[in-house]
């Protein structure tokens, strides 16, 4: 196995100071500087041309699948219904609804800069729930729409929807986070009416019963969001790392994806980074270098 | 800055010990295992549901875009011409010749486990281009196609497009990466004809000439990648990290993507994987959390 390399942008990094270098009291000068685990998907999702391609993508692919729907008179529905499955989805039907179409706020329509920045200078490695409520509070200007996103809601509400947000940032910062959706030039976001908040109801994090609630009066005709949990809690409830990835690729799933279920991508937090390598690697899936004669089977 | 976390994921890469630690005497029960840095795009990638949904996403975007200019008789086509720029983008004609789409291979349309895994397995954190030489004639078999590819090329096949690779594989290892392609469901992948590789010209691993080859005989409704350099190389001349966000977004670019230019996600590697916290986060989208009264101001 090779050292880990110096790298350059952990170099860039100011201030941060490698404490499991200091404990072992190794001097500054030539204490290596291990890369911070998440920068790599910051790199990808906040700094780069393919990053924001994705996003932009996904945005103008909501933007045509509504524009198609509406041209072909096609007017179903993609919340699922109370009993659905992933095997067997139902939507909650739109007869007699408005248009709206329903999307996630973090890592979706707004990308939180001013929150990475501070986890990567501090080195933060989990989640800190007080430090992100006050990021809530006090961190809206410093948050920028995601590529393409602030376009695109105009374009849908020109359409006639209504676009609404279903969020799990609390009820208790409905203000500031509605300054911060409209500082972002994506609102409007009214709480009760166009945004709903983790703690609107009892169920938590938990998005069905606000997503249900929405669908009671709407025809959402486009979900959106970076987490599976923005398409239906149905994904909770399956269980390992794989069953997780099958899930979202099973019949009739899979057709949803980019038909009226858009994801936005997100590889730096939340339940997509899950699993060490024998769950992301199948075991059938390993190559051996055959340069490598003295190294072990991997498993 | 808190200590950097044991990190469960990283105890389950068997056999990979911390150099680092071991440099500096450390006792191996005591020794903290770094997360490496590629983990979490790992995980995103081949590990999770949400990175298969956006693989899949892309894939039914790609269906339903031909299938609609198709039926609405556009035959515009998506390589840029000789003369064109980013901001006055000029495509090759597509005047009488037949419907083509072109993907890249890797992590487009194959994604590559076996060398993934080897890379996480060794804690490898540079491309070692001998490896991946050995990869590209050995490693067929450890390689699956990405969610929904193998579906989308069978279905522009049917709607009479001819699929075509531009990858940047060697040329001296075309039968290998044929029988690699053609294992994973993704052929046929015939070199010269419907399998262009770096070595095929004189230009390398830019893919402008190659592009350009298959348009003068083909009408190319649409090209796939992971990377700009999958489009044009005009992106190869953009030159910060910031330049390259800004290049993906500004009209008209901003339009093709999932028009025409379809972005696979790939936060494992590549030109996307740039730039230190300044880069990636611009300097007037910094947050100050109120309850760090001692603490320096990022810049």
């Amino acid at each position: 196995m090779r050292p880990v390399a110096l790298v350059a942008a952990g170099l860039a990094l100011a201030g941060c100071t490698p404490v499991e270098m200091r404990r072992v009291s190794v001097p500054p000068a030539q204490a290596l500087r291990a890369e911070p685990p998440q920068l790599r998907g910051m790199q990808y999702l906040y700094g780069s041309g393919e990053g924001a391609a994705i996003s932009r993508q996904t945005w103008n692919a909501v933007i045509d699948h509504v524009a198609s729907r509406l041209a072909g008179k096609d007017r179903s529905g993609v919340v699922l219904a109370d009993d659905a499955t992933l095997a067997a989805p139902r939507f909650v039907s739109c007869a007699g609804k408005p248009p709206a179409a329903v999307f996630d706020v973090d890592e979706t329509v707004l990308l939180n800069l001013g929150a990475e920045a501070d986890d990567l200078a501090r080195g933060a490695n989990s989640f800190d729930e007080a430090r992100w409520d006050r990021f809530e509070k006090t961190g809206g200007a410093s948050t920028v729409a995601a590529p393409g996103a602030a376009e695109a809601l105009a374009r849908l509400r020109a359409m006639g929807l209504t676009v609404i947000f279903n969020s799990n940032r609390k009820a208790a910062n409905a203000a500031e986070s509605r300054a911060a959706i409209e500082a972002a030039g994506l609102g409007p976001a009214v709480h009760g009416e166009t945004l709903f908040l983790s703690g609107d109801d009892a169920t938590g994090s938990r998005k069905d019963m606000r997503r249900a609630r929405i669908a009671a009066r709407f025809c959402v005709m486009a979900l959106g969001g970076d987490q599976l949990g923005d398409f239906s809690d149905l994904f909770r409830s399956v269980g390992s790392v794989t069953a997780r990835r099958v899930a979202t690729g099973s019949p009739p799933v899979d057709r949803l994806w980019g038909r009226g279920w858009f994801v936005l991508p997100n590889p730096v937090y939340g339940p997509a980074l899950a699993g060490g390598i024998d769950d992301i690697f199948p075991a059938d899936k390993r190559w051996r270098d055959p340069a490598d004669s003295n190294r072990k089977e991997p498993n």
